[in-house]
């Protein structure tokens, strides 16, 4: 595995002009050669029945966690697209802080895949597990 | 399979009570015996670079139908939870609204299983095609 | 959706020179714009404890129904891979004769995803619902 | 995580009484608290179109790893049933010995959840990574 080629704040600043909604609502906490680790603060508006974080939460941010891995390996390819998910929530969240960290399984001309592990800042074990591919546009991929 | 026992109206009373993260965003426009359909109005906070509908989005919409789908047929089930979900995504969703068709694929004592295709008001292709199982909580199932 | 290009005879004939090992073992029973029927006739060698057919039994017909699909439909592409599969398990198949049904959902330049529904001959429920990827490459696309 | 309860042996003689044709085609190398690893000895018969191995091969040695996983933790459990599987292929792997190791990332009361990543006995990247769900019947958990 390569080294990255961006860093936390350049992805931020890619994100400012390119994807502003995709913007502040996770931190990236570290990012090393094949992975990125990410926080999602607590907020009452990811909440569901039972006092527990939605699942579409945990999907989001293990999709987000992939796309930034990508970014930080490949540099700007605003243009990546998620070609399939899949989740298995293993607990259910309580309401605090998640971590996830994504970790790149290949990297190919076309496709990417990676496997995300979430935990609550409350307990070690995991909540989710999930793996994401993304596409790789051709043109993106050189730029 | 089993005539459903709750309404469109029975499951936004529901979700007024019980779940007020989940009403609004969607509307149910058809419950059948062992299908449900549901449209999500476009929004543009929905988008991602490029113009399309975001993943998210798309697996969040997913995860609803096959929640309505239950409730449905189960009535009353506020604590069934996700388990695992696993979706393609087939084309870019263009900036339109959403229609999402779940189906029971089982319904078991402890787990249900339902598919989802999605499909944009634009074109009538697949954007996305998803599985979603949830566990139901023995309580739960027997309200 | 286009016309099938290869009927099951020349799928037949395909196999007996390229892959022969995935010969034999099912049966096409019927060829659609978009769809193939296979038939996997009862073997005990599928068997697991309990008297059901085994989980690799299932994955490997939904894979062959998803690649007999593509060949009906692209000709010839013995390079053609699965990129991913994913398969839910939903009723115990008895020891039985099996049908599946593998529809096409997309046919891109690079990717094609395929839906199966596997039925027992006993009992007119599903008995395992899969999603399949493959990989096309160009010079087999092109062929 | 507990200690496992059921070494290689035990294992052995388990699939001779009750499951014999999952006997023989894999072996365990090793057991640790949480993980198994299992090699699958280079066979022709395993082989596809462009001298790679299948699919289908892989699938088996996935959900064979996760059960092996199960049985060492749990004990003598026969009737522990797949619900679902998902497996990303991330390189054709090569005609060679391939190893397995299952990693358990959930035991509840009712689901097991585990992670399985494949490597080539040549060359040191994964050449597949699968989650596989288990439903354990109350009767064989308690036993």
């Amino acid at each position: 595995m390569a080294a990255p080629v961006m860093t936390a704040d350049d992805i931020d600043r890619f994100l400012a002009a390119h994807f502003p909604q995709a913007r502040g609502w996770t931190r990236i906490t570290a990012i090393r050669d094949d992975e990125v680790d990410l926080a999602l603060p607590f907020s009452a508006d990811n909440l569901r029945p039972g006092g527990t974080l939605s699942g579409p939460t945990l999907m989001a941010l293990a999709d987000t966690a992939v796309y930034f891995l990508l970014l930080s390996r490949l540099g700007p390819v605003a243009l990546a697209v998620t070609t399939s998910l899949t989740i298995n929530f293993l607990r259910r969240p309580p309401p605090a802080e998640l971590t996830a960290t994504a970790r790149l399984l290949k990297l190919g001309t076309r496709l990417a895949v990676g496997e995300v592990h979430i935990r609550s800042a409350v307990g070690d074990e995991l909540v989710a597990q999930a793996s994401v591919t993304y596409a790789l546009p051709p043109p993106a991929r050189a730029a």
